[in-house]
């Protein structure tokens, strides 16, 4: 067995584990769902499946079959503080920007591993995949969030599952120092001194980039990483007549099942985000850095919370 | 100026020189759209700005600005005839196969320049792609059409804009040779004998190639092409209480303003689909190959016809 | 037929019609190379084939097979002034700075497709590739000559075939604004007034980014484009005895047969070659920027000069 | 700390500890070599810096920077058996089939991470890559051996390096099944039963797929991995007089300082080779599948053992 940082509960809003009187009563009580599994999509005569497009009758086309959907992930963040006015520049309505926060955002890189109910682990070339986003600490209905308004991933299947839950995906190029079993100078251990560096580009620009230096472990990651990820789920319309009247246009918020949270390493980090023409993430470029992390995640989806549903 | 086919128009639906008794009445009565400009997304306090996610202060993040999309291409086109019965098993409600077509079908391998109104032409790595996709015939209220079961693209914007439209794209890396002016064994001129290559792979997978040489040019393509695009325009929901209920489920037709078809040449043919893991595009694998064609095309994309909504 | 600018012979060594006094007199007598066509080695028993690596009893698996290689392409062009003394920094030995080019240089960007005797341009997936790279003016033995310290392909054949010529290409990603047929404000027409864009970029890190504007044909490319272009052919040794006498180190001259060059345009350019970590191109960022070109170019290569052998 | 299979000492020429009465006393004496560090490359006026092209003052752009190169990775590897003529038809000269191996081979999944001299392990962008290779089984001088016909890279810096041992790299898209920390149904744990999975690609067609299942542990690997890597270090000469002389063409030998190897675990394996245009290694194709391995291993790269000359 490896040894590791206890497994933590991290995120109040978790459907297996709820939390006993958390630290987000305002979005409590979304722990009932019996979701039925049923995911067929019936015409007159034939039966499509896939959770999305393409549906089809054996339903193995499909960008992303029906939940659950299991992860596990290295991770590389950055806690920086950016221009507050930039933050609430982007922020959705209802959602306000958390004054304590000054500016907090935190800037994630992931390698992920996904399986859903066809041993897709075994699919690398097809499931695996590399994520980079920015979350920026926020308040919905009193409650401290994280808001999710870039995320870069370099795989279609991701695309497809994240703007289903509101993640506004993007394709991108992202890379992150690895930590590797067989010692040597490019082995990254997770240990004192290790360096790390990670980047995300789209279409052949750079768009940040960082570096970390491990320090020390860290016993309690639930001090950093506590507030639930919340995303504006939209899907436009392109008829005419309804341009301006989105039929999808929702505040959600990630649900994640079993999550776990491992290794957890803190050092010294630094970040850039650089001013790329197309791009509008810059705003959010780091006025101060913080600390940086090195972490294990893991979570599985099968649900997602609704916050608000601004097409009503 | 270089010589061309006269330029054609193709589609009965056009916005711009709407069909006088066209052959597809029962699709008419589209050509009045007065589409108001304004694509803004307003919140208490914020105007954010994108056809689609991310939606920004500035808009120049989202993948989709608003229309209008203009697009020029070269494509190569191989008609073939397939199994029925696989056909009709992944048409959607009230589509209904095309008995006098056979398992007709036709796949397409296109490089695609695009523009919007941001001189998004000059920034190529961003916005130029490559697309394959296969086309059904079908029928829908007694109107011959095309349906598109499964569309590939190398670019993130292309799908947030075919997604938008009820294209069920996917990431795939295309290639087609291409004519060059300067003259060589490289070069692959519009001319009897010259001979063109196309592929479509996804994850390392070669899903469909195809080879051409040219025999003539083709006086009349509208003979050939000739018939409305429809795709389902689908976006699921994630929601535990609400995964059978989708909020988009539509059947739309393609609309293209100024479409223009030009250097149209006609061929012999080879077009196979292997069966791979994790895809289901082989069911349309060919049983006959008909004729390969060269052509140009371009039109413009502001608006979509919805021909039914199935959520309702 | 295409109009076009009247094909012309540019390079003064050219193999098939050897320039009568041409230009450069100093590299001429290269036209006699009865090149055997033999291409296999030997072993005891096998007889492998390619002209790269891997070699094998079949050779098809080999990066480059023998030459004629054939090659046709879209150019975009600027022409610019950088500081000689970064010019001179990089330039191998025998080679000097041109004291009346002021350090001009030319940034070019190519689409191009190959062939070779194998029909690869119907297998565009495998041979199609794009470039970019800086040509430099220089001199050696009195002769001005275009000196290529970097170049970028997205082709590993490509790779293959250019160090064997001794250009010192390295995996990048490349685009550029392309003209289509189909009439279109994406089409890029070559007229008056078009817009052009070109990038490159490697590693998730943009290179160099370039635009065009297209103002007027011209008559005579020749007087642009009218120096030969040197490489340094070269090739290390790792066995550590030998680490500093590497087996190929030589100065060597591209040959183009059959060179043509069609539809040139010239307009107003920018180009920017930003500093990038762990590239060294943007010590020959632009302090001036010239003219920049639109054009197609085709040759065949079948042969190389080598001017100079640097390990004798 | 994480708990391993007791790092071994693998192949015998190990250059930091030598073997004592190893079993490959016909390739020994390579213990002694006391490289010099000297790498720039003078000119008249310039030193020039890199291991590879492209040659600049800075020496930042070159490919492969000088020596010593630091690998680590995770491997995925599967034991199998083809056709032994097929072997001796690729074999070089003076290397012969391995009657006793009666046509065994092992196909190599490799992720890498590497670091040379500048920090290269924080810019895993540019640095950080894929691999996968054949080797078969064959005798060298009475000693048995592994030679490389095979092998890609998705990243040119291993390109560069590769040629320069002599391992025909060329470019390829490759993936793996991670084992992650945080305990998933996706996080693939180094345990009985997991499964992975791995694939290599070239221009979008699948050369090569594989399964495992982990079964148990590896006491010692040695008997299984205990063969040198040999390899044909080939640059060829476009000139036309000796395009039949090629200046490098050599039989090699890789040398691995500091060669440990962990984690070793073996179980059920899956191997398809398939059948693919433009490429030759399904003439390797698996008639029997043995083992399958996943492991990892780091090394150190300064030297290389040059076994024969076939240029002389």
């Amino acid at each position: 067995m490896r040894e590791r940082v206890r497994p933590i509960v991290m995120h109040a809003p978790l459907r297996l584990s709820p939390p006993k009187g958390g630290s987000n009563p305002h979005l409590g009580l979304l722990y009932d769902s019996a979701r039925p599994v049923v995911n067929f999509h019936g015409g007159a005569t034939n039966v499509l499946h896939g959770f999305s497009v393409p549906l089809t009758p054996q339903g193995k086309s499909a960008l992303a079959s029906p939940p659950p959907w299991h992860y596990s992930s290295d991770c590389l963040v950055v806690e920086y503080w950016t221009d507050p006015a930039a933050i609430s520049a982007l922020l959705p309505p209802g959602v306000a920007a958390d004054e304590k926060s000054r500016g907090r955002a935190f800037f994630w890189f992931l390698d992920w591993q996904f399986t859903g109910s066809n041993d897709e682990v075994t699919d690398p070339a097809r499931y695996q995949y590399r994520e980079a986003f920015v979350l920026v600490e926020a308040v919905f209905e009193r409650t401290p969030i994280n808001y999710c308004p870039y995320i870069f991933v370099d795989n279609d299947a991701a695309i497809a599952r994240g703007w289903a839950q509101g993640f506004p995906k993007k394709y991108g190029s992202i890379f992150q120092t690895r930590t590797f079993s067989a010692p040597s100078a490019a082995a990254a251990p997770l240990a004192k001194g290790s360096r790390f560096g990670a980047s995300v580009a789209a279409h052949g620009e750079r768009l940040a980039t960082a570096r970390l230096q491990l320090e020390e472990k860290v016993a309690d990651p639930a001090k950093v990483f506590n507030r639930p990820t919340v995303m504006r789920r939209y899907f436009p319309q392109l008829a005419a007549a309804g341009q301006t009247k989105p039929p999808v246009d929702e505040l959600t918020m990630s649900l994640t099942d079993n999550l776990t949270i491992v290794d957890v390493w803190a050092g010294s980090a630094e970040l850039t985000i650089p001013d790329v023409r197309g791009e509008d993430m810059h705003s959010l470029a780091p006025l101060r850095i913080g600390r940086g992390y090195r972490l294990g995640m893991a979570y599985s989806v099968t649900d997602l919370r609704i916050l608000k549903n601004y097409v009503v």
